[in-house]
């Protein structure tokens, strides 16, 4: 397909300007306003003349097929170069059809759901101009204040780097199709952990957390193929991860071996001013590029400045040329020099949007990522029950949650509508009761009058989509609003009732879940959610995600995760009365709800954990089986996972830490063994120097249905 | 005085279990049991032999001067070796005279405050046998959720530095006196950084934070001369403190110069196995020995596993043989081999407890730690008023606080005596309202009858002192049980009323401080915290104290404090109506009281504040001055902040950082210039190398009266 282009050439033919111009991206508004007279607006907030649009490599956002052809048409018209623009835009979980939040996705614990939700947003997205897609997230997230809790797969190392590899193939495949998209793994580096979960706040932990939990996650995308990579806004070891060499040289190209394009996260390469590490523009501009950031997203210290950096000997000319090789590699390996207009199918796109395929997939998905908090004998319920839907949510479509700008909520059926659907009008009732957000309480009332008229009472409560993703911090984690005041008012009641909750990110519930007999986490479930969750509550569906996230039981618990170290004075069983260990002394340690964790209308049954040795050398392995039944009366899914604990090292180790898991369905009184093999690559870890090897020593193998809920055994690596 | 003993010469004739004896520290009930027949109890528990008891260097905690006497005597008798015993003890503020916390102490940002506390400390505890104090801790706290934070001097590297030295000279003078202690600095290093402020929780910091944030302190402590560093509990850089060669090698000795002696927290040492970096007790006996640890803290790895060692080639006795004459040098330098009942002398001591100069001495420092944090008119009180005393800290025995051992709650006269000592009992009504903790609203409504009868009410309110110090981290940190709505009750009636709070750590008072029209934060201010809050309530003493660390707008928002860095995207006064700036959707950035935060009953005005020169040289000063005038009606104490701002850095620097304040005593109308020199030196910081170097640039000066309200003067260092 592709025109056989020498891109080494290529650069030849380029002036220093015009390959400056390839290192920038601008937002598509950039290209398309109709005057072309006198500088107002964005170009001259940005500094950028009217000239350089001209020059300029990528385009950040694009509204249709039609405008990227557009767009394309006129640039190749204007170009200098003639080097086509490359499109790029965040398509984080769905284009138009969309999918769960990717932290609803994670909790499915199933990479196929990855891999389809990359495949369906990539075709949507191709075939609407987008060539790359800055995506998958793979930050790991120990704290829910933060927003972009909901674009991250969770709290797990592991879990992170096997999604994130799974995104990857779905979005990229081989890149042969114009059905696929390159993909860029972001934010390099450990953007998650920014502190007190504050946005774009300052990250410091040591370069040993660095790299055994931060950095894996990145590598594994990278080695799964990812194209591109997206630097971070904070700052980590006192440097902006924009302007750090450390990060950019010595851990992504010299370690990692990477060698596809960096680019900056909006705005990050100006802001390194701000950050305090740069005087002026061309400090920022010889630091980011001497860095590693190839392209600089929305602001203008590259192109208003490398040219004078160059000619001044404090930027080398091969830096650049470095970064613009990788650029042109990328349009090459898209195809862009034999079809400028790759994917671009205005027509096709539309009859992809929300097509029965793509609508069903997601609703596969949502179906999977719901988490059965809590069970006491409500659900699911019976069809033939009168049921009162109440909460701000129940009749709401704000169900696509955070970076779905593509997204259409009017498109969306409720979860009352699709109640409606199920059961039919009569049986279904409803009363907002209260905002998602605010004060106002009038509506309580008529709330409890409805609720009482029924037999069972939907609870559905949680937050908008605008209090997550980013920007989208919160200091209070709890049920925005008066709604927990809603949920105590109709818990009163006494009813069957299910409190279910939208949210991007775990919520603290503690009271409520003392309360409420049953509770179901649907996050935002995407265009399908309502119906998905009307399969759950029925039953016609039974629950099978689990948790990637801590349910913390109070803020002042965060970060709680369940990969913690054992302390020198952990609280057990035995030291539980004493003052002197390691607790609070007004809650549990433990998180409300662990990591892995989430009920199914069914119960499994765990039996028969052995070991097929317990002992091994650095070249064998051991296979840990264990037999999973289903001993309840209904089919179900179990989520069978495996940790491993290192129980002396030289340095800490931690508690535990996932290394497999297995999805079985079981019929009921079915029962299955699964197996998980030991290798000596498993229990490698960041030793005293730093190296990644593993120790000989007692390992505990352990199995369960969550983090909190194992069963052990121990070995031995001689 | 001291009898001329050749250390090194001791040391020959002890035999190698003699050696590792002196590496052992038992507490005192071990020497005190009346029966010396079978092993039961402690003894058995830890593992260690009878006869090992009498050969053991040093004791910790002692109950007077007459058990100390009499296990010194009794050790001399039994003990082949005849090297007196060293008795330690944890005397953090004040012996048996209580002093505020140490918390509240640095709020008076008077630095003889703590001189004063050191030596009165140090003398009614060495009268009572103690010869070393395990303080000052100058850890730094950023996290309120920490119950020791009761014990530092707050969230500023520099003030815990300047303050540290402090109580060393106090404790310490130049230790010819035996009223004089040694002093014991800890906990090394970073104990403050507990995650999530939870009790011996992990601590993960970069080594550049580590470097320029955490061991200054600890840094400054050791030059004015303290004898003896304490580990910390907590791991660090993956290791746990007690156990890294890192911290005790590289940083200690080699780079600190430290010659002193090192302990361990109690059990940190036999903690290395819980830990996880030792598989038994011999290999955390190599571990900690190779490590740095002189002095092995109620577990018994050395003493029972040492000897082994050194036979099997895996420890030097060289090893041994450092540790133990940094032991014999400091029980030399306290004048123990010339009398090893140095200072006890129980009869001088009694006369000393409470008498009236260190009564006097107390009071003054209490005086000086209450912050006023708002007043709308209600204060000073006039004396003429009926007053309703309401709360359960209003008529409480309970004001010394955590690490008050010694003290003796029985003594104390509570706010309510106090109040009737001052205007008399008709005058004064009390109710108590609630308990500290518990859901028992029970009391309220006699609460509210009282303080409907009264012209104003004083509304005692705060935690016990077990809810701080060592083990008494909570997640909750505002105002226990239902103390809050007990406020909310009291402050409906739109009464003058004065929230006076009592507390080991910044609480969480956001919606109070909305609805309460005057709070004074009292802390646990010690044995006549009752007089001086009394005081303060009528204006015999006008407040002066300031917050060192930053109350909290909510849990939430931990960690906040004031030397953050500035980040990439700061919320301005330009950005505040931006989605996209660092910040959360609920709260504010800014902590509800900043630290250097505090009002008096009279007004400060700043002016003139100009710099001697816009720029320096490496070797130049420039002079900042700025005047201050009182201009209310009322003599007052104003404390000048000077804060220093590094505008450009090779890492990214804080956006203020404290480097010198004056306190101020200003009659009515009077005014004062105040001055601070820049130097270079005090431009110094971590560089991208990790060098501590000043780097040419642009600086901010500031000063103000708090770090949250400053008027800045820019220089440059050339």
């Amino acid at each position: 397909m592709n025109k056989e282009v020498d891109i080494n050439e290529l650069l030849k033919e380029l002036s220093l300007s015009e390959k400056i111009g390839q290192l920038q991206q601008l937002a598509s508004q950039f290209y398309i306003k109709d005057s072309e007279g006198e500088l107002t607006g964005p170009l001259k907030d940005l500094g950028i003349s009217e000239e350089k649009i001209w020059v300029s490599g990528s385009v950040l956002g694009v509204k249709d097929a039609e405008e990227a052809r557009r767009i394309q048409d006129k640039y190749l018209d204007k170009s200098s170069t003639k080097i086509p623009l490359l499109f790029m835009a965040d398509i984080i979980h769905g284009y138009r059809t969309i999918f769960p939040i990717p932290l609803a996705i994670g909790c499915t614990w199933n990479l196929d759901n990855a891999v389809l939700c990359g495949q369906v947003s990539a075709k949507e997205a191709a075939l609407s101009g987008v060539h790359v897609t800055f995506s998958p997230m793979v930050d790991l997230v120990r704290d829910p204040r933060w927003g972009r809790v909901m674009e991250s797969t969770g709290e797990d190392t592991y879990l992170n780097s096997v999604f994130g590899k799974a995104f990857v193939e779905g979005y990229q495949g081989d890149l042969s199709s114009n059905y696929n998209i390159a993909s860029c793994v972001k934010h390099f580096a450990a953007y998650g952990a920014v502190e007190a979960g504050r946005e774009y706040n300052t990250v410091d932990l040591s370069d040993r957390q660095l790299k055994e939990y931060y950095l894996p996650s990145y590598k594994a995308s990278i080695d799964e193929g990812a194209k591109m990579v997206m630097t971070s806004f904070n700052t980590i070891h006192g440097v902006p991860a924009s302007g750090s060499k450390y990060l950019m040289q010595d851990i992504l190209r010299d370690n990692f071996q990477f060698d596809g394009v960096v680019i900056s996260d909006w705005g990050a390469v100006g802001e390194l001013q701000v950050h305090g590490v740069a005087a002026d523009d061309e400090e920022v501009a010889e630091k980011a590029i001497s860095a590693g950031v190839d392209v600089e997203m929305m602001t203008s210290c590259y192109i208003n400045n490398l040219e004078n950096l160059v000619k001044e000997g404090r930027v080398q000319e091969e830096l650049i040329d470095e970064a613009v090789l990788r650029i042109l590699q990328l349009k090459k390996d898209l195809g862009l020099f034999s079809d400028p207009y790759r994917g671009m199918d205005g027509d096709k796109a539309k009859q992809m949007f929300m097509c029965n395929e793509h609508k069903e997939a997601v609703r596969k998905v949502a179906r999977e990522s719901i988490v059965l908090l809590k069970n006491d004998n409500v659900l699911p319920l019976s069809k033939d029950k009168k049921i009162a839907v109440i909460g701000p949510k129940g009749d709401s479509t704000d169900l696509l949650g955070g970076w779905s700008w593509q997204g259409r909520k009017e498109k969306i059926t409720t979860l009352k509508e699709n109640l409606i659907n199920e059961i039919g009008n009569n049986l279904i009732s409803y009363a907002k009761g209260c905002d998602v957000n605010g004060h106002d309480e009038s509506g309580f009332e008529e709330a409890v009058n409805v609720a009482k008229e029924a037999d069972v009472v939907i609870l559905a409560l949680g937050e908008s989509s605008e209090m997550s993703g980013e920007g989208g911090s919160r200091a209070y984690i709890g049920l925005p609003g008066v709604q927990e005041r809603l949920a105590e008012e109709i818990l009163r009641l006494n009813k069957p009732t299910v409190v279910l909750l939208f949210s991007g990110r775990p919520l603290e519930i503690t009271n409520l879940s003392k309360k409420a007999p049953a509770i179901i986490e649907a996050w935002f479930p995407g265009t399908e959610g309502g119906s998905a969750i009307t399969e759950v509550l029925y039953g016609d569906f039974n629950p099978s995600g689990r948790l990637t996230t801590s349910f913390p039981y109070a803020t002042g618990q965060i970060p709680v995760y369940y990969n913690s170290y054992n302390t020198g004075r952990p609280k057990t069983a035995n030291t539980a009365e004493t003052r002197y260990v390691s607790q609070f002394i007004d809650i549990p340690n433990e998180p409300l709800y662990p990591f892995g964790y989430g009920l199914s209308y069914t119960q499994f049954q765990y039996k028969d954990f052995t070991l097929s040795s317990d002992k091994m050398t650095k070249d064998d392995k051991i296979t840990a089986s264990v037999t999973v039944k289903n001993i309840g009366d209904r089919k179900g899914t179990e989520t069978v996972q495996f940790y491993i604990r290192d129980l002396v090292g030289s340095t800490v180790r931690p508690v535990k830490e996932l290394k497999g898991f297995k999805r079985i369905e079981l019929e009921p009184q079915e029962e299955s063994k699964v197996e998980f093999v030991i290798t000596e690559e498993m229990l490698r870890y960041y030793n005293i120097d730093c190296e990644l090897v593993s120790e000989p020593g007692d390992f505990h193998a352990m199995v369960g249905c969550n983090s909190a809920d194992t069963y052990t055994k121990k070995f031995t690596l001689l």
